[in-house]
């Protein structure tokens, strides 16, 4: 049992209203020196058995297919190890 | 210039019907062994200057007070540095 991530963000020369929104809203917010915003989607998919080679090639061929429409979307596959900062 | 991401997830006790609907439609689609699936976002903020613990303490403020809803949503804050499996 292994937790993989697949991270969905529009690409870079699309238009993100969405994180435009946030980005604007910021300064009024007080919140200062956020020169960026972009949204996307983030996918944990808990898979049964091992996470090796071809369970990953399984997972990318899903993202692409299913999770990602890689006409305006770019997406990466990644094992989750570890948290480096951790909200609540 | 730096790159921080928040990741905003529904808590684990909170349904998540976006995900059920994913997972569900996996088996039909020809991919099993995903026994769960969760689907949050993910912001990626472009910050000025460096990213000390004064910014990531200022970025967890924004995050709770705007990004997340902490009643039904937990997040985690990190600064981007490589990616373990990079998709297309």
């Amino acid at each position: 049992m292994a937790r993989v991530v697949v991270d969905v963000m529009l690409k870079p020369e699309i238009l993100d209203p969405q994180g435009q929104a946030v980005q604007r809203a910021l300064p009024r917010l007080g919140f200062e020196g956020v020169s960026d915003v972009r949204q996307g989607k983030r996918f944990e998919l808990e898979v049964d058995g091992p996470v090796d080679d071809a369970a990953l090639t399984r997972i990318r061929e899903l993202a692409e297919s299913f999770l990602a429409n890689t006409v305006i979307e770019d997406f990466t596959v990644k094992v989750e190890d570890e948290k480096v900062e951790a909200g609540k």
